[in-house]
């Protein structure tokens, strides 16, 4: 069966001697000698490599890529402009052996390695030190490769703005699947079937489908419970395509919804749209959180709004920025975000609606192509 | 529908309070004050929580979870005997506060207070360090709890059988999709349904669906690449079930197998059978890789098998032990592990045989029920 929805295999060329440029120059200050990214997602948005296991050192005169034989074939295909090392031990032993070679030779001084703070484990940190020359300084440095993923470059939000039209066009597969009485797993079997033949290489994570009571669960994923007769269902789900996540989330009734329920939906999509609206490359992102909550709050319902309002979106589902109350910083043009305000009654039920959104110089451009009047089946 | 193959809901009930008194008498001669657990799996091995934002507290007098808002209403129905902090701020400060109240008023002198340090990161080892009373001590232990969740209890090996069944019974699902020219993602496709089908909550992994040269990546991920007429396709994929884990290798070959691929087929089955001929508690890991290593070393094929010969598989997919060349240690009754050797020709193509094996006494149960001769669509 042919791929319905991908692009073309040739339409997205990824420019990583660039992203590492901008690394370079973000690291300027720290005066690092090199850097050693771990984080996956972070060597693949630099170099291209898709696998699980790999490390990525960053320098002026070059790049070395370090991964293990599973990988051996693969990296030859995936990983540009950096020289490849295949490693029959353990990773970390190459890299350190890799330090000595890619900056030993050059200075006689202390060398100074910049890592991912965030993501080395104080146990590996404490391997690598015990490997390393003993010249070198090991400095830890956060969120500097995060930092540069937060704004999108073309190609990505082409990438994205397309997973967010497919993971939207899979909506109706879901809805066609609800129906008293059946898991909520077999309406995430539904949209996952859709979503692979609609050439996703997986889901963003695990689907959440949550029904009756049980959406009162912000993180309810789809369990083995039976589809109730009345009620909200949430639906929040997202599909993986050329690397990048979408993440979308609608909330529908069951049977025809009491007043109070009918209430709390549009008292979302009010908060929702509200969000949206305070979208702006240069908006405090605390402030865009705050215009969500005020909204609920106008209506006795912010204290049911647990959770922050979005999270910037790409290789991850879940990055920089973040959209919380307390959250410092401010949106720039490029970045892509997710805007959810959620309320959750215990014991009752819970509604949630999330979009994603591209920031733009003037505002925030909606990529989720889904209605959001409230469905009832 | 009705969920084919699930458990009844309420048979495998864990004891949460025997892991964290063994964890306790693990720590005994470590002379902590009480234990920070952050690694997820090993949060929910300890008190039940499934959710992606928990931390606890372990202590002789008692035990302490914290999570934040989104899981306020799931962590009373999960979490079994523990006090619950739902924090509305950050969970690491969250923590500190508590680790002030749980440890601090009974002693004067300085609190050690240990921590999982294969898994939190550096910045989160400062940041908790800051945050905690200044007579906090931080100790790092490496993989304590992972040790105790590499030999199963009753109830797990229940559910691991159950899973192992479960991942075998949906083989014929993907097999029937094999034809030349479908993606292999159409075939993850049909797979994942029937799973979802069976129950599963979702996938131990990103299915692997690699075909003619791709059957020569260790880790091929179902791609957009039409399957083509000739050669062996590879399917690894596991389900989740009751929280544990499947993992299922089998390679299948289209169209007539020349005589040299037919060899190396056999070549990796006679190989996973030694392995699991060498395995029963009291055996080194080392020696169980060595055997499958041996088998393939016989036929010249050694040095195109780039992996290690197993791993521990249960809440998590890769767990201890791990069974490679280099590796320590001994099996245990109770362990169960993967045996999966592997060929692979660049170019050309690979074989790969996985079961899920459990350790006894006298030898090795295969959890597997799936035939392993060479089959030919």
């Amino acid at each position: 069966m042919p791929v319905a929805g991908s692009l073309p295999r040739t339409a997205v060329v990824m420019n990583f001697r660039l992203r590492r440029d901008k690394l370079l120059r973000a690291l300027e200050r720290e005066n690092f000698d090199a850097f050693l990214v771990t984080h996956q997602a972070n060597v693949h948005y630099l170099c291209g490599f898709t696998g699980s296991a790999g490390a990525l050192l960053v320098a002026e005169r070059g790049c070395v890529f370090f991964t293990d034989g599973r990988y051996a074939q693969q990296v030859r295909e995936e990983v540009k402009a950096a020289r490849l090392i295949v490693s029959s031990g353990p990773l970390l032993a190459a890299v350190a052996a890799g330090v000595g070679n890619a900056v030993g030779r050059a200075s006689r001084g202390p060398v100074n390695l910049g890592f991912e703070s965030d993501h080395m484990s104080v146990a590996a940190r404490d391997v690598l030190k015990g490997l390393l020359p003993r010249r070198t300084r090991l400095h830890g440095a956060s969120g500097t490769v995060e930092k540069l993923r937060a704004v999108k470059d073309p190609q990505e939000i082409e990438c994205l703005r397309h997973a967010a039209q497919v993971g939207a066009s899979l909506l109706d597969s879901a809805l066609a699947a609800i129906r008293p009485g059946i898991p909520e797993t077999s309406i995430a079997a539904e949209l996952e079937y859709a979503a692979r033949h609609a050439g996703a290489q997986g889901m963003s994570f695990d689907t959440i489908v949550a029904a009756g009571s049980r959406s009162a669960l912000p993180h309810g994923r789809a369990s083995d419970q039976p589809i109730p007769r009345r009620g909200f269902v949430v639906l929040d789900f997202g599909v993986i395509l050329r690397s990048y996540c979408s993440d979308l989330t609608r909330t529908v009734h069951l049977g025809r919804p009491g007043r109070d329920m009918r209430a709390v939906y549009e008292a979302v999509r009010e908060a929702q749209l509200a969000a949206i609206g305070a979208v702006r490359a240069g908006a405090k992102t605390s402030l865009v959180d705050q215009a969500a909550r005020r909204s609920l709050g106008r209506v006795g319902l912010a204290r049911f709004f647990t959770h922050s309002t979005g999270h910037g979106v790409g290789l991850e589902v879940h990055e920089q920025p973040r959209l919380a109350r307390n959250a410092g910083g401010c949106l720039e043009a490029g970045m892509v975000i997710t805007i959810e305000p959620g309320v959750y009654l215990p014991g009752k039920g819970g509604v949630r609606i999330e979009d994603m959104v591209l920031v733009t110089a003037s505002g925030g451009e909606v990529l989720t192509t889904a209605p959001k009047e409230l469905i009832q089946l």
